[in-house]
Parts: structure tokens; C-alpha cells; sequence
């Protein structure tokens, strides 16, 4: 699919732009609606969201995916989390079962779930020895992410599970935004103080062991990311691709996709924020990558947790754009 | 039922206290559930919350009612209001054939809607010439939203609809809160600047003039309110009274209820903001009343609109707290 990095970002230079036609098509019937022109705020801007990168007027919300990726990180050797590595396979099994947050949000939400653990049992390489992955491997996650996304999919959430994962998504945020691990390193799952020094230290180690790398965004996403990271890049390029919005999640999600927003200013306009987590880089990054979240309800948890909620922002929008009367059909009077 | 305004303020001397056993019964299962504690963040926080206010674990949304009152306003004459007085009750039509914002939201939320229209050919008195409202016309707007709480409901949301009502919720807060017209006048459905001039103005006058009544919380109600705004103020005394949390909507339904967090600092503990509105002075009433908005959305349209949008955070959060499966169960490790 992709023979290297140059062919990846070749692609990402070719992705389609959204549908004006849809956008105009979906303010021209917003405007007759019974209620005061913008007073729905957000619920109105999504609904124009959607419509635009589905091509589609009015969009729709019946096949929602959230995909789950999990992947297993080198770096927890030093220490980074407050929980061991073998909780990334446990919990991915605690999906399989349905007992996960994820499970129950996303029948909340009317979605259906998908989790794709990549080579569980192979971790990435510890990235403050070596990259933590290699081209081919790199390449063979974002490819899988890729897969993943099913074309008649109206709306995809894409979240991620791995102990250790905040630590890299902090190293490639850094990596492309500048400041360190003291921007972008939070608690995760909760590490404490010492597990926060160990986890800062790592960063920054690696953001110099790679420097050369770092200049291009997908190299630094192969150095200093994971596979889920990995595979959720290669979602969102594919979403972009087959006309399907996506809705990140938090932290992790959002690093994640980030090399496309630095391949291309608009390469993630076909994404919304679902919500700002409450680990501590997150505001930094949504405003790097000028997001605005949907959500801020303290959140981090990953999983899609926060992406699968804002599904529910996403449908009652869309209700009240296609359920609502005209000012004509209900026989109310418009502004004086 | 209340045969006078000191009756009414006896009985909310009265209102019982929330249940600390649930609480305390809710923590302890949310720190069992597979994730990292507190990584569910605010959808934690009012589970418990509802526990607290239901008096029950767990708690339960199987009957959620949606109440949106509906009143008119003399001080309309004053030309404060980008609509005319009619559209009260097209709206209030509009809401029975099912064609507005509300209607869907409704729907979304699994929530039964029921308005309550209060004398919409009887509009409140120009209250820059009088009061508002006699004393018995207050009571008696308090008395029907008081009676419309069923205790049978497991959460209930409390909305308005009334041309010219922004009008009467600012005065009612910078008389609790002070500031003047200046602090919380907005631009409701959309006045333009002489209109937003003519409707301070309004306030600033209304505020002159009853000035001797507004130490009163009741007494300012009253005189500056609406029936609608009474109403909200009724049902959620009622709906603390008879253990049913409440989830208050944007500026209007804010500023109704504030006096019973006037009369008592623990009064709007059984309520939540759902949402923070874009109308200008509802971020400062939060902020005087300590409440904090579970959604922003730029949303202004009243109606309950925010907080049948919260109910759905609130479903998802109950949703995660009853359906996870505990470590012990998923056989996944704990902390380290």
C-alpha cells in the first residue's frame, strides 16, 4: 500500500478537500429553522462539519465505527506508568467482554466498536536506545490503521489503548511542536512523582537521541511513536480519503494524528476534537493543532472514551437539523 | 399551597440534605471498575451526585422528565426583544406538533417532554412602571412549576420559553448578585445594539425602582421575574423536596432559581448547570453561584435545549457505573 515514508507522504499531499455545496446546502435550511439564527451554536457548526466531509447533504449517522487500536511500548522499561505492560493485552481482552467504559459508551452511542491490537507480544523498542520503530514496521501499522476503516462508514472514532502510550505521545508532540517533555509529559494513568521524572527524563533523552529525525513528521512518528499511534495516522488518512469524519479522542488520539496536520495545514479538518482531556498536554496540543474539543469533562481514560460521548453531541445536532420545523411549516413568527 | 411569600421562604428553610451513604456506596464500586480512578473524570463526579440527590445506589434515569415553562412579558413594550411577544405562544404550539430544538433533543435524551404554559394572554406587568408580578400571581407561578415535579422522576429538566425574558433573568440577577444591566445583559435571541441600549436601560430603571424589594430574594422575584422564571424556582424547591435531581438550562433558568441560593448556600446543591450559555451574563451567574456548567457549546436558545443535551452525558456517565466490569472480575491488574 505504502512502499516507504516518501510514498505515505506523497498520498497525504493528494487528500481531497471537504464539499462546499454541502456546507451551503446545510446553512440555507439551518436558516429557516424555528429558533434564533446560531442559537445552537456548536450543535449547528458540526452538523455543517459533517456535511462537508461526507460530501452529503443532509449527513448522516447511521454506521458509526470507533476503532480501538492497542499496542505495546518499549519505554515502560523505564518506568514511565502506574500500571505494568501486561495490562495493554488484559485490557483488550476486558473489550472483548464488554466490560471496559468503552463498551458502554459506545452502545450509548449508538456505535459500533472495533478494537485491533497490533503485535501485542512484540513491543516497540525502548526509544531512548534505539527507534522505536523501523520504517517497515512503522509503515505496516499505519497500513493496518488504514485497513481499519470501513468506506460506508458515516463517522469514525479513533482511540487507543497502551500502557506506556502517553509517554510517546508526549515524544512526538514535543518533537513536532517544540518544548520538551515539560509541555507535553503528563501523569497518564497516574504515575507518580518520581514515575513523572523518569517518564520527562525519557522524552527528552529521546528527542535528542533522534534529533535528525525529527524535522519530518512521519519519521518522528516512526521514531518516537507506537503502532496504535501509528495506526491511528493511517485511519485518519484513510477517512480523509473515503469521505468519513473522524472524531479523535484524547491526548494520545490527538498526537497521533498530528504528522498530517504538519504535513498539510488543512489535514485535519476533516477531524474534530471530541474532547479536552484532562492530561496535561492535551490543551497544548488542540491549540497547536487548532482544534476546538467538543467536550471537557476531565476525562483520560483513552479507549475512544471522550470521542465516543461527543458521538452523542453529534446526533443530537443532527436531530435537530433534520427534525426541526421551518419558521413556514410551524407558523411562527421570524425576527422583527 | 404557600399562602405567602414568608411561607414560601419557611419552607425553603426546610429542604432536606442529600444522602451521604450513597455517595460513599458509589465510590466504592467506582474505584473497583477497570480504569485508572477518577479517569472518568466529571461522568464520576455526577454519578455520585445523582446518588447524593436520589438518595439511592445505584442511581437510576428510567423516567426523566423535561419541563419547559412559558410566560409573557409586558416589559416587551420596551423593545428589548429581536422577536415579538407572539412567538411565545407560536412556540409553545411549535412544541405540541413537535417541530422545535426541544422536541428532538427530547427524543435524543429519552426524555418526556411537558410544557407548561402560565397565563401567556396575561403578560407580567412593565416592570420599569411596576412589579412584575402581585404577590399572588407569584406564588401562584411558583405553586404550578412547585406541582409539576412528579416524585416519581428520576432527574428532572427545567426550561423556559419567553419572549423578553433575558430581560427579566438579568435584572433578577444583578438584583442578587449586583452589577447592574451592565454585567448581565445579552443579547438574547439576537437584539441589535439600540435594542441591547434600550434593554439595559430597562434593567437599570426596573433596578431603581423596586430597589426597597430587592434584598428579598422572594420579593425580587417578584417584582423583576417572570411566571416562568417563578415556576422554575417552584419546581426546583418541589424537586428537592422529593429527592429528584435537578438539571438546570442556560442564563434564564439559572437566574430562577438563584434565589433559593440566596436564601440558603446548600439551595442549588441538588442541581447541575448543564450547560454554559453564549447569552452574555450566564457565565458570571454560574460563577456567583458556584456552579459548573457540564457542557459549552455556544448554545442560546433556552427551551431546556442545554440540559437535554447534558442528560445525555449523564446516561453515558450511569451507563459506564452500573455496565464496567470490576479488575477482579476482567482479571486485570491494578495500579503497580
Amino acid at each position: 500500500m505504502f512502499n516507504s515514508i516518501d510514498a505515505l507522504r506523497a498520498l497525504c499531499a493528494e487528500l481531497p478537500g471537504g464539499d462546499a455545496a454541502s456546507v451551503a446546502a446545510v446553512a440555507q435550511r439551518e436558516a429557516q429553522l424555528t429558533k434564533p439564527p446560531g442559537s445552537l451554536g456548536r450543535l449547528e457548526e458540526v452538523v455543517a462539519w459533517l456535511a462537508r466531509w461526507q460530501r452529503r447533504n443532509p449527513p448522516r449517522l447511521q454506521q458509526v465505527d470507533i476503532l480501538v487500536f492497542a499496542g505495546n511500548h518499549g519505554v515502560t522499561a523505564r518506568g514511565v506508568s502506574a500500571y505494568p505492560a501486561e495490562v495493554t493485552a488484559q485490557m483488550v481482552a476486558n473489550f472483548s467482554a464488554g466490560g471496559a467504559a468503552i463498551n458502554q459508551l459506545a452502545r450509548s452511542a449508538g456505535a459500533a466498536l472495533r478494537v485491533v491490537p497490533l503485535a501485542l507480544d512484540r513491543p516497540t523498542a525502548d526509544f531512548t536506545v534505539a527507534p522505536a520503530m523501523s520504517e517497515s514496521e512503522f509503515l505496516a501499522a499505519v497500513a493496518t490503521g488504514y485497513q481499519s476503516v470501513a468506506p460506508a462508514a458515516d463517522l469514525v472514532c479513533l482511540g487507543e489503548m497502551g500502557i506506556g502510550n502517553t509517554t510517546a505521545a508526549a515524544a512526538l508532540a514535543a518533537a513536532l511542536f517544540g518544548g520538551g517533555a515539560e509541555r507535553f509529559a503528563g501523569r497518564g494513568t497516574g504515575v507518580d512523582e518520581t514515575g513523572l521524572a523518569r517518564k520527562r527524563a525519557a522524552i527528552d533523552d529521546a528527542l535528542s537521541r533522534h534529533a535528525d529525525a525529527l524535522a519530518d513528521p512521519l519519521r518522528a512518528a516512526a521514531a518516537l511513536g507506537g503502532r496504535e499511534l501509528a495506526a491511528i495516522l493511517g485511519a485518519t488518512i484513510a477517512a480523509r480519503q473515503q469521505n468519513v469524519p473522524v472524531v479523535l479522542d484524547g491526548f494520545v488520539s490527538t498526537a497521533a494524528a498530528a504528522p498530517l496536520r504538519k504535513l498539510r495545514r488543512d489535514g485535519l479538518d476533516h477531524a474534530v476534537a471530541g474532547h479536552l482531556s484532562a492530561e496535561a498536554g492535551h490543551r497544548a496540543l488542540v491549540e497547536e493543532l487548532g482544534l476546538a474539543p467538543l467536550l471537557s469533562l476531565d476525562m483520560r481514560l483513552g479507549e475512544a472514551s471522550g470521542a465516543a460521548v461527543a458521538v452523542l453531541l453529534l446526533r443530537a445536532a443532527l436531530a435537530c437539523h433534520t427534525g426541526m420545523a421551518t419558521f413556514g411549516e410551524a407558523g411562527v413568527s421570524n425576527k422583527s
